[in-house]
C-alpha cells in the first residue's frame, strides 16, 4: 500500500499557476501546499533521462531542504513518429515561453518523415508525478493522454503544444477543450481527461484521505 | 530526388567496428570510406534531442572540415511504457561498456510501471543514418525494428540491449541471432533485419548506384 498523505506538503514548483492548481486539488482532502517557490528553495537541474526521474530529482530536494513530504510533476509530449521527441525537451522547444516555434518545429520534422495521415502521427503527452519524504521513500504516478498531432494547431486555450494535440475520442484540440474538461473537474471523466488530471486520479486514490 | 554518392565519403565514427561494417556495405557501391578516427578529426558533442539531429551533428562537422561527403548515424531503443527512454541515453545507461546494469534499469523501470505482459513491453530500436555534403545539403534516412523487452536477456550475440530485445515475429532476441541475420547479409530478409540494416537499405536505394 501507498505511504499515505497528510498535513503539510510542500510543492515543488516556482510556478504559480502550478502551485494555485495544487493548491485548489489538495484543498478537499485537507492537506495544506506551500511551493518551493515561497520558501526561496532553490531549482535543482533537471538532469533526469525520464520524466519521472526530473520529477524525483524536485520532490526530493525539496523533501531534503524543509523535512516535509514533496510532491513534483515532470511532463511533456512524445510524438511516436519522432521515437519520443520532443519528450524531455518539450519546453525547450518552445523559443522565450513561445510555442509556435515549438509546434512549427514538430510539424516539419513529421513532414519531412512523410507524416500525413493520423495513424502516423500519434502521440501521447504524459506526466510524472513524484511524492518524496525526508527518509526517502517515493510514490510514482504517471498519466497519459493518447491522441495524433494535427495542423495547423487549433483553440487559443491551454498550454504549450495543446492546440496541435486531438486527444482520441475527441473532435477538439486540447487548445479548444476548457480546463474543467481537461481537469476532469466537477465530475467530468471524459476522453479528453488530461494526463495530470490521470495521474492526480491515481495519486489521491493511493495517497489521500477521501474528503467527506 | 535525392542527391547521389559517389567516389569518396567520409565515415564520421571513431569506431572501428563501425567503419568496417560501412566499408563493407559501400564496397560494392564503389565507395571508398574514410573515418573521422583515420583523419584525426574531433568527435563533436552530440547535443541534439533527436537520434536524426545527433546523426546530423556529426556528419556536417566531417563534411565541413574536410570538403567531402560526409555519413553518420546515431541509433538508440525507445521503450514505450518508458515514454521512449533509454532513447538518446541509451549509451550512457551503460557502465564502462557494460550494458549488463543498463538492461537491469530497463527491467526495473518496467516492473516499477507493473509491465509484464509482453504488450505492455514493446520497444523500437532506431537508426538514423545522415549524408551531408559541404554545401550543408542532407539527407535522412531511418530505419526501426519493433518487438518488446524480455527478461532474463538471452543470447550472447550483438551489442548493448540486443539479448533483451525480441523482434516481432522471431523467437530469438537480437542476441541469439547472428550478423548476418540481423545486417541482412547474404540476401536474408526476414522480420529480424535490424534497425540499421533497414536505415541502409532506404540510404542504397536513393543515394547509391547500383552495383553491377
Amino acid at each position: 500500500m501507498a505511504r499515505q498523505l497528510t498535513g503539510k506538503l510542500v510543492v515543488a514548483t516556482h510556478n504559480p499557476g502550478k502551485l494555485k492548481e495544487m493548491r485548489e486539488l489538495l484543498a478537499p482532502y485537507g492537506v495544506e501546499a506551500v511551493s518551493a517557490g515561497e520558501l526561496n528553495l532553490p531549482a535543482p537541474a533537471e538532469t533526469g533521462h525520464m520524466f519521472s526521474e526530473n520529477a524525483a530529482i524536485k520532490a526530493h530536494a525539496a523533501a531534503r531542504a524543509t523535512g516535509l513530504p514533496a510532491f513534483a510533476d515532470d511532463s511533456g509530449i512524445c510524438v511516436e513518429a519522432l521515437d519520443g521527441a520532443p519528450g524531455l525537451f518539450s519546453a525547450d522547444w518552445a523559443e522565450a515561453g513561445d510555442f509556435g516555434p515549438a509546434m512549427e518545429r514538430v510539424e516539419r520534422e513529421l513532414r519531412r518523415r512523410g507524416a500525413s495521415e493520423p495513424e502516423q502521427r500519434r502521440a501521447h503527452f504524459v506526466s510524472a508525478l513524484i511524492l518524496a519524504w525526508p527518509d526517502c521513500h517515493e510514490e510514482l504516478f504517471e498519466g497519459r493522454a493518447f491522441g495524433a498531432m494535427v495542423w495547423p494547431p487549433r483553440g487559443a486555450g491551454g498550454f504549450g503544444y495543446d492546440p496541435m494535440f486531438l486527444p482520441d475520442g475527441s473532435e477538439r484540440t486540447f487548445g479548444e477543450l476548457s480546463a474543467e474538461e481537461k481537469h476532469g473537474l466537477h465530475g467530468s471523466r471524459g476522453a479528453a481527461l488530461s494526463h495530470r488530471a490521470r495521474a492526480f486520479v491515481k495519486l489521491a486514490e493511493a495517497c489521500l484521505k477521501s474528503p467527506g
